[in-house]
């Protein structure tokens, strides 16, 4: 029986602590949900930072790599998965995960924010994706391009809330 | 002797009147300059408009599809390259241009901007790309992200008037 | 810390009897050993019995899709990747994989095979994918493109212990 | 409109001289009939000699690169597609193609050929791809899995026929 995958979606290089304290608690209440967490499963920054939390909470983690080995890969990720195709890979970090929490923002995040709004998945953004830089919010740049589809979260725990709604809302619709 | 080409990216379904003007200006101006055209090789929007005007100035045209076969590429299109990768093709229309010119803007632009700035490609906003919705600038969100690799273009000429800078400056760093 | 992973490799369509047989007990003895099974994750030949196989004796399986959702997933399949990438995913089973098993021969098992030695990945050839058709032997095909890296296998348990022996020479290596 | 693609696959860095033969002729004879070539672009092997011999006859040649940016390209290439993803590249070569000449064999042309009758497309075996080895015809292992749609070719002059016939086919089909 499919489990149900919530994929983490964050800078790797550039992440804040807040973005990594934010990731930490995300993956610690995944796992506590029951669900699998997925990243990018490098070992720095936001994806490292979810995968130790699920880890502290017993939880499975998917890391779906870039590269063409197992080379960079967080020690917190249980299921490395190499696909040897760079950027691309982020397509597939979208269509696995049942629910996408941006935590934090970068190019290589709004590239998948992007893509998950196309593709229909319930979008969560939260922290550095809600409030950018200089003051100007990177949420309605979203929000212009796809709706109320794009979902705003205060904190890891109301993030948690929001995809437990949306997991049950898609449970509904099957 | 590998030629030059310049990725026209840009909304298919919802292109405005205006984006599809200014994309069948850039593929005219980008074949009258001896360049080749990439897109993302559908029969609309931007995508088929640009390669329109290429075309009508004796161009050469790539099209860069999501399928797995040819089915819905533009008639304007000479190179159908058949990738069958949804949206995750969306990394090789960078990775395979010498410049991106993003004109108007969706989800789908979006992703392919973030990508581009991320891969480190001279990338530049042209029309709704760099003033969307309710006043608020798309351009702002990318130059918050990348700084000022974000290239902002007021014209399809200015846009090609930037593109052969950058090409210019590829050469000699070469 | 990133769990030893053994991709079985195998017709969907037009696997055997025989090949679903071997596939089941690769499977099992798969889990029992305490590594986790990958498949092409659809819900029919190698895939499905080799994951039927592992889930009855309580192991974790993987699925690696090639279409954009998880429509035909097999209900045996733990953890499903959604590619969207057609049999080009088939790239991403191999590199995922620490051990690849060829349980039966097809054409898209073949390319599997291919990449898989390639990659320099151990790749074992087990039942049909050993013999086939009219008499003729696969096996002579990958030996002469590869020679002695094409494994040949006489039962799933002798596939098994092979993996172990490739998997502990992997590790010297390291 | 869309142009005729010809695939041509073979090894890199192990063709053979008369493997390296073949493929000039048949890129010569790809341009001399108003077809594109289509190659894995790189700078050695088949794909170097296939695209130098189009180029001769004035064609035009494509390359599907495996890596990141354009190093390791033919200077015989004029239009560089770049993939970042390693050897899934493949499947782009082949379901661009309308039809596919294997001109030598190795893993990588393995692939290709099984992804190819997979997909249904026309598929030529020429010159190492028809014999291997020890005297083991490849070709037979090919036949095997995929019957009559496996041609086989005795020269690029009767590889180039045989395409023909396959395009005209196809045209009539459509």
């Amino acid at each position: 029986m499919v489990k149900i995958i919530i994929g983490v979606m964050g800078p790797g290089e550039n992440a804040t602590p807040e973005d990594c304290d934010r990731a930490y608690e995300l993956g610690w209440r995944i796992a506590r949900s029951g669900w699998v967490l997925l990243t990018g499963g490098r070992d720095r920054g936001v994806m490292e930072a979810a995968s130790l939390g699920a880890k502290s909470a017993g939880g499975l983690t998917i890391g779906i790599l870039p590269g063409r080995d197992r080379q960079g890969v967080s020690k917190a990720v249980d299921i490395a998965i190499v696909t040897d195709m760079g950027n691309a890979r982020n397509n597939i970090n979208i269509l696995s995960s049942d629910v996408i929490i941006a935590c934090g923002m970068g190019l290589g995040t709004a590239s998948e924010v992007a893509l998950a709004l196309k593709s229909g998945k319930p979008t969560i953004l939260l922290g550095d994706a809600t409030l950018l830089g200089k003051g100007r919010a990177s949420r309605d740049f979203f929000i212009d391009l796809a709706g109320d589809r794009t979902i705003v979260a205060l904190s890891p725990e109301d993030a948690i809330a929001k995809a437990r709604a949306a997991i049950l809302t898609l449970d509904s619709e099957t």
